[in-house]
């Protein structure tokens, strides 16, 4: 079993009977909702599942896991996502597999958040991870330059084809490379004043329990002082 | 002639051969860019337009007028548009023709930044009109319910046939029927930091240059200490 599919397991013991699971997105957020599927289908388990990308909708429904999307319940009981980078006071970055927009939105309205993932994305502080920008594709072109000549280093994401990735709710996606985010509070505020950013990847005062693969083993941390909503 | 056809046509001296003009969008705006069609023909004025919306661009190409999008150009020189609602220390509410993401991106490029307006839209403070949020769709009866707890009286903007009104970039619209903002500038970072809000219509510290159609003539402020970029 790999770092991924054991935090994924044991992530998915956090689920309770008639919970309303955020369902996170990524190569790790994948087995977590595999072995969720096989709870629903051999000890049936109730829940219902509010996925944060079109793939990991088709991947529940394929499991048989009843599926909503955010505006059809009333809350998020826990949603389990991973991360691209978390730092040493549980600050990250997501949307490496582009949907952090709706891992966002369903992680703003979850009353717990846990993150799974393998000890290779545990820093010291954020920004070595490319820090992904999602923009209305009308006027990308200014903000790029804008980015440019803030010094943070700027790229378009693109596909494997070379073509501009489009996200699943119609935007671009601008990576950011910045090798140390000293300040993510202050540049949380400032991206988000910017008119053209959606969304932006760094993800604060977000996780309550951390689920870390290790090669001796799986290791939770609480993190301290962030109580679920 | 009507008091927007005044302001439309007062705006347009301001044009001069070889600028990049901002063209916005709604009924007073209209008038500027049928005057601007006007001077292209009858004065052979160069200039090129980037329209606000895909209705002012339609506008401008049916008139001659040359049009870019906001990235085939490296800066806008001037741009003329409506406003909803101009407060005393002129700052304003934009949306209601739902167009507030494009033209608040264009404005925010503008080296200036003109307003047209008839005497109605002068208030003293801002708010009785009310403010369009434009959001993802994803998430928005939760954010739309964030809003009615805050005490905002949020409707969804809807067509004239009943259906949600889709903006030119595939969102949609949730105003806020506030009455009085007090305090704009806490109001804009407030709504900004919400996870799905895209853009809103508050355009703060943004206008240099406002021309009020008035019964007895157009009446021209130049904004004290606001220079222009």
């Amino acid at each position: 079993m790999n770092l991924k599919q054991m935090v994924g397991i044991e992530a998915a013991s956090y689920v309770k009977d008639d919970m309303i699971v955020g369902l996170g997105t990524g190569s790790t957020a994948y087995y977590f909702i595999e072995e969720l599927g096989r709870r629903v289908q051999e000890e049936e388990l109730h829940i219902q599942g509010v996925p944060t990308s079109f793939a990991s909708r088709k991947q529940a429904k394929a499991l048989g896991i009843p599926v909503k999307t955010i505006d059809e319940v009333s809350y998020v009981d826990l949603v389990v996502d991973g991360a691209d980078e978390i730092s040493a006071d549980f600050q990250g970055i997501k949307g490496g597999g582009a949907a952090l927009l709706f891992e966002k939105i369903v992680a703003s309205y979850a009353k717990q958040v846990i993150w799974i993932v393998d000890q290779s994305k545990l820093v010291t502080k954020l920004g070595r991870f490319p820090l992904p920008v999602e923009v209305v594709p009308y006027g990308e072109k200014q903000l790029f330059q804008l980015f440019e000549e803030k010094g943070y280093r700027p790229s378009f994401r693109l596909t494997a084809d070379g073509e501009l990735l489009v996200t699943d709710c119609q935007h671009h996606i601008i990576d950011l490379h910045l090798d140390v985010i000293e300040q993510p509070h202050a540049l949380d505020e400032e991206l988000n004043q910017l008119v053209g950013v959606v969304e932006h990847g760094l993800f604060l005062e977000m996780v309550q329990t951390v689920i870390i693969g290790q090669e001796d083993g799986v290791k939770t941390i609480v993190v301290p002082s962030r109580k679920s909503k």
